[in-house]
């Protein structure tokens, strides 16, 4: 299933569901599961930042990736193997990807300060879990405080020929997009899917400068799917409405280590997951916050009736 | 002029406009402080991040504060006097509260990690302008990567009594609101101004967490002035109906860094700029930007006539 | 073999030994634990920062742990278990523990800010892993950039009876012992070890101030446990003859980051180590760099045989 | 005055001397320039980081610049003009270079974090102050958290002719002065001199892997003056016989935030400095300290007479 080829449309980023004794809540699992798959998701990824990754140990990180590599199918599915060090990284990566994964995402740790050392981790994180694994960088300054120009961007795609994504959730990021675009126009970088992040909060305007579709995981991923068909058709208005009918919830959802209680939260009210848990460090939303949030999802509901009618809450 | 009251509504940031040769452009000063008089906004932050400040030497501050405070009238206007070192900031201070300033904000520089040490810096700053000045906390650790918990605030304003606001831009921050109203309505901290900003992309529900008011520099305080008063006067839907409708906008001018560029370009589309022009570092919007802000404007306009038929572009 | 007693002497933080291949070398695992426990060292701690933790996988981890305690015997044994989550730390430290280690070493996670962040982890630290199971405070802002105030530390100790230790390597860190052992004597804390850390580079006087011992990796221990042994024996001028002939070498050893590869090379030109290898990323010294520190021991030698007549090199 | 030319020697760092109330020393200063000389110093650097530049306002640092420059007659006077906007860094540069400093230090904000970033920011600086000024680079990661590449100091070398200068300050930093020394030989760049800081704590290595002298404020900078020469001339070993003797001073003044205390302390003890006063923040040393550093210049003493029948004390 591995495969460097060109990756596009609406990757979901899955949270890790729980039940209320910190269990993972296997029939969650394949409830979302489901949901994504019904709501037009082209793949998934797992073990993520937002999906708790370091709250699982090892047996659990790889039951995870396993159950929903299972649910998926045919679509690909990418693994989050960043970690503080190669050998658990190179252990995790090569189990997920002989159960079938399609690739892996890496972040940078948030040590690396200059080009250079950005650059020569990728490298060795590559050699590390072996240069025939696909993998996706995580370019994500605001949570890992690594700053990654378009130039270094360049420079690791260029050296690892198994790089065939990136994970853009730069702020600001729109010029980033582009100015990637433009090495793909010169000839100087080879082609790159580039999929958005940061929760969607720049969607409407990345997918005008070029992105290929989202890597993030709203609550509505199937507003995501909507956004980036009814761009990708040229229906710009339409897109925009859309888009703006969601984003006082996009912007609540996004807000820093506050937003995955958002996130658990709407999907528990939408049916996905049976509980809004979070392993510690992380909590749920307090009554305010979840009054708010209703407030939001009942106001979204006169534009989008996906809001509406929700079976739980 | 000075004083340590309540302070409530909107009080702006001014952007510091400068001619297209870098020099300060007085005339457009006055204008701008007329068009922030119209707009109902009820007194003015100077100097600030945004008014970039550190990019005016000595005189030059002192003669867009004075300016100001000129144009401003009976109305409170706030100097900003964040340095490096205390005798710039003392200096600074005395001048324009000579002038006639009501109060001063202080940052936090970046450096400051523990609780005791942020609590010692402002006690340190306000002994080092003169216990008598009142001052304002500015709390925006996205900026300053200073990590105030309401504690700490607490501790800052009972320890000086010359303490008389906090300019929140916390993020996330609307919880933060509520525990602060928590400890002045537990007895544990005497009474605090609280006005948002953050480009106010929590504006509508931090008011209702118990806000003030706005202390923020979104290129529309008119809309701010209206939100401020919508809420204030229990008008919900309205107050968020006006608000979601500028929010695409607030977005895209919320974005790190790159936001003054939009401010100054949205400001010169409606004729209180001569000219978006920054000194260094600091940039134009590049033309793709440019069209995309021009976008969402039109959009807006449909929402709110003030968005359409500007003066230039 | 847990215990919460008073810690003290010098307990030597373990490189990991590799061979040049990068495999775990068990034979250098077993001639240095002779040669730690021949120095006169009173424990050691493994899985530290230094010992290369992240780079090990999980059953390597423990491999290495378990090795080590059973060359230790009766002496005690603690282990890092930092992680980037608590599932990770929880299954290391309760393995570690059944295998007869005397605690664990808890690190913070770098991006940890305020004071009540850095409790807070502690005590989630702590019920992750149990309440039984004793731990050491790593308090090393250098490498973490968490700093902890005396007040935060004992915070932490009185919130936690199974904090027994702290592995104080702040810098500069003479008056927080100080303040510690006065927070004992005015009996706002409880009695805590104190162990100093970052290479020994102020053993000198942190034996002084009261600490209770070392526990950090200088490539010759030996030294260390005899300079604590002349401090606690009042025999200061002794004490700092033997320590100022090692400085020019601890500087050159507590190098930030290169500082494993001369001490790897040190262990190895004495005969512990068969290799002075590393697992990526972490490299050689050159070849300058080694004749530096072959001068270095050659000056050392003058004053201390023990670095005469090496057997490598 | 102004040159670029080769610059090597010991060009000391300068406290600012205060009076016990915080009034600028002016008779401390004239003492201070004529120890500096007598002592054998080849230049001088004013308002650096350890000269409490921030601390104080624009009147007192011209004063200050100007009256060392007068002091140090035809011998270089390098001037500190790091400041937070361009604005500000313009007009002290302007007025020290009028007033006949040979170049100005300028440190990097440490808010940068990418390549690009550095560079940009030094190419900015110089043309804020005028290409013509001679300007020496500050490369402190310990102190301002930006890590500059062998890589990047090449680049703002050859973009900007008027940069002649390292302040070496990396920590590890020695096989960075031999990367340097190699693109010099591989003419890669052009000539560039480097003098070493951090308080000099790797001077004697530095000096043999190719530094051109110490750019540091020791409080022994004779003993500097002693070691770059017995270094420049060929003997090792009387270089590091007399540097050792200092090490356990060097090391203690050299900690982060408190070593400023240390210097003056000894300074005023040698008789230079009529009070140790720091102006906030900033304090003395404690009796404990003061007592260390007593211990410790005695010992030196046995090595260095310099150290010994101290004025005051």
């Amino acid at each position: 299933m591995a495969s460097t080829g060109k990756v596009s449309g609406v990757h979901v980023i899955a949270p890790t569901p729980f039940t209320d004794d910190g269990a993972i809540d296997h029939a969650s699992i394949d409830r979302m599961c489901d949901f994504f798959i019904g709501a037009g998701c082209d793949g998934i990824t797992v073990l993520g930042q937002l999906g708790e990754a370091p709250k699982l140990d090892a047996r659990e990180s790889m039951d995870v990736a396993a159950r929903v590599i299972r649910n998926f199918g045919s679509k690909p599915v990418i693994v989050g193997v960043s970690a503080p060090g190669f050998a658990a990284m190179r252990a995790l990566a090569r189990d997920v990807m002989d159960a079938g994964a399609a690739g892996v995402m890496i972040a940078p740790p948030n040590t690396l300060r200059t080009d250079d050392q950005i650059v020569n981790y990728y490298r060795d994180a590559s050699q590390a879990i072996g240069p025939e694994i696909p993998f996706v960088i995580q370019d994500y300054p605001l949570t890992f405080s690594v700053v990654m120009t378009p130039g270094v961007i360049r420079r690791i795609v260029n050296d690892n020929p198994s790089c065939f994504m990136l994970k853009h959730e730069d702020w600001p990021g729109l010029d980033k997009i582009s100015t990637l675009r433009g090495f793909e126009r010169d000839g100087s970088m080879r082609a790159l899917s580039i999929l958005v992040g940061n929760n969607g909060l720049f969607l409407d305007f990345e997918m005008e400068r070029g992105a290929d579709g989202a890597n993030t995981g709203y609550a509505f991923p199937d507003m995501l799917v909507d956004v980036v068909r009814l761009s990708k058709a040229g229906q710009r208005d339409a897109a925009h409405d859309l888009f703006d009918a969601h984003l006082p919830l996009i912007r609540y959802e996004q807000q820093p280590g506050a937003g995955l209680a958002v996130r658990k939260y709407v999907m528990w009210r939408r049916g996905v997951l049976s509980s809004e848990a979070q392993r510690k460090p992380g909590a749920r939303l307090g009554p305010t916050a979840r009054a708010e949030v209703d407030y939001l999802l009942a106001r979204l509901a006169r534009h989008d009736p996906r809001a509406g009618k929700l079976p739980n809450g």
